[in-house]
């Protein structure tokens, strides 16, 4: 029986995509050899880095911007230090949203001042802060367009004078924004866009290279970028699948129309969450909640092995909650079809009915 | 028509080993599920996890000997950095025998005093320098076991009283050595162990945490030592590819009987660079040539042509050698077979016969 896959990330890829995966692994480019075998200088695969690239700025319509996108090894966990050795000259301004915000201010703290322009550690992360002020004299203002884990997300952005870097690992080109106002995002793959194993980092060059300290190659994105993101060996494959998933969101009418799928299945958990007496959502204001992440809980906890069980039987994977929220957290990213949404929504009524 | 896959890395991988990766893209452990949409916290790839790490300390017999095994991202470019990072105090001893050793030496030198107590960059690096000193109040030594770039390979290494730290990416699992003389060996999987995509790193850890500065979380070893390699999400494909490759090895005999295989296939071939008149090996002494990499030249230019076209012909691929020493490479990573390396023989013996 094939899932229905709420996984919080590594997640959900399209169908076709791991198809592609799987026979590039075998024979890929009719040579007769593996795609993991090759060499990646040779030219196809140096076409699959670049498609990836070219892909992953058109989509955010950034092409001809001045942007560049690469594809790096480390995670967004990486970032979160790459960010601070190359913009944080002196202080940067960072919003604390969650778990991953939280990890991206402990890294970057070392290297200048830090000020934590609003935060919603208060209330374990369940809402988002508004009204907060940016110094204009910051370096940088950093932030978390969607937290995994608590399932909120910003539906707006400040405007600022100064850079702004966005953390958009778990919604990138899941909706239409306008990513110019961004100075640099950068995405761990596993969610959207790909495998575990790269980070799409998309980056305006003019903000780079105004930083005092030594900034280790490896941590450079001006290296990275003179590299055209062949600095050193990229992860083959990681890259190869997120460049299908990229030409799979574009041959699907690309970030707009996919948006209007993901909307229709936040929608209608959400709903269903609302409607049911049974269930609460986690998140204390309706407009922080997450299109990508819909954290729930039971109400009664003596109901929990009835709706487990009917949960798995109806094929359906990764609905427990993270252990810092607890409950339950249906992930719908990108690639979960509407019917898996609905196959959820029709276990939550039959508990209902049984309950 | 299966090719002869003489690539420098990415290279060659077990054909078994393909088909099983090839396989878990589509369905990984019967779950209805792919590898790369499972989370890397479920059970079945945590198993995976561990299994590759107990795999490579078993390989190189350095099980409860205090050592740890991580698989982690960035390639041995980032490990150049984290070595300095988590080792260098006030000075370091390198020994420079070819690019890659030059690379890790210009990250290193930021954090200290750098003393490279050896260089073969006189002559391009085509001989492994001998008889150096190596102070006894540096913080550790550094070397690069196999030079995939020149062909060369340190056959015995340093007795020394400080840590031993080598750069094992071209030629780890291929040949016996007490590795417990090493103190940390790091290698990217891209040759004899899988996918580019993560590093292994082996490291003792009483060595670690003696160093004053901060060291960020995802370049301290330590870090990662106490999450088990999963402090962040790490190269799903890529570490699970590595475990089958280990486990390939394992049911081959291991070490010491691939080191076998491997010794033929190096007597083969060199045999036949010194036999051949058309033929010169490009390591000056035959004592230091890599039994990874061969690099040899066609000493009339004029024949070129005529060579290309019969070992393309033949199926041979990834021949070419690196840009910084022409001619030609014959990488015989652990999945190459010998009959590969005959049907090269036969090549270079028919080029003669036309010639």
């Amino acid at each position: 029986m094939k899932k229905h896959n709420f996984s919080a990330g590594p997640c959900i890829l399209p169908s076709s995509v791991l198809e592609k995966a799987a026979s590039a692994v075998r024979n890929f480019n009719d040579d007769n050899l593996s795609l993991i075998e090759i060499s990646h200088r040779s030219k196809p695969f140096v076409n699959v880095m670049e498609r990836a690239r070219e892909l992953a700025l058109e989509h955010l319509g950034l092409q001809n911007k001045g942007y560049k996108a690469l594809f790096l090894q480390g995670g967004a966990s990486l970032e979160f230090l790459m960010v601070a050795y190359n913009l944080l000259e002196k202080k940067a301004a960072y919003l604390n949203t969650g778990t991953w915000s939280s990890k991206a201010i402990k890294e970057a703290k070392h290297f200048g001042e830090m000020i934590e322009v609003g935060s919603s550690a208060d209330a374990n992360f369940n809402y988002i802060p508004k009204n907060y002020n940016i110094p204009t004299d910051v370096d940088y203002f950093h932030c978390t367009s969607n937290n995994t884990i608590f399932g909120t997300q910003l539906q707006s952005f400040p405007d600022v004078s100064i850079p702004m870097v966005c953390d958009m690992s778990s919604d990138i080109f899941s909706r239409v924004l306008d990513f110019s106002k961004f100075d640099l995002i950068y995405a761990g793959a596993q969610k959207n866009m790909g495998p575990a194993g790269t980070t799409l980092v998309v980056v305006k060059e003019e903000i780079l290279g105004k930083v005092t300290r030594h900034i280790p190659s490896m941590l450079d994105y001006k290296v990275h970028i003179s590299k055209d993101s062949m600095f050193n060996t990229p992860a083959v494959f990681p890259v190869y699948v997120s460049m299908l998933t990229l030409e799979w969101l574009k041959e699907n009418g690309g970030v707009a129309a996919i948006e209007t799928i993901n909307n229709k299945k936040a929608a209608l958990l959400y709903n269903e969450i609302d409607r049911n007496p049974l269930f609460k959502g986690f998140v204390a204001n309706k407009e922080d909640r997450s299109k990508m992440n819909a954290t729930f809980n039971l109400l009664e906890d003596g109901l929990k092995e009835q709706f487990d069980t009917l949960w798995n039987a109806a094929g359906i994977n990764g609905l427990n909650g993270h252990r810092s929220v607890g409950g339950y957290r249906a992930s719908m990213y990108n690639a979960l079809p509407l019917e898996s949404v609905q196959v959820l929504v029709d276990v939550m009524q039959e508990l209902e009915k049984n309950a």
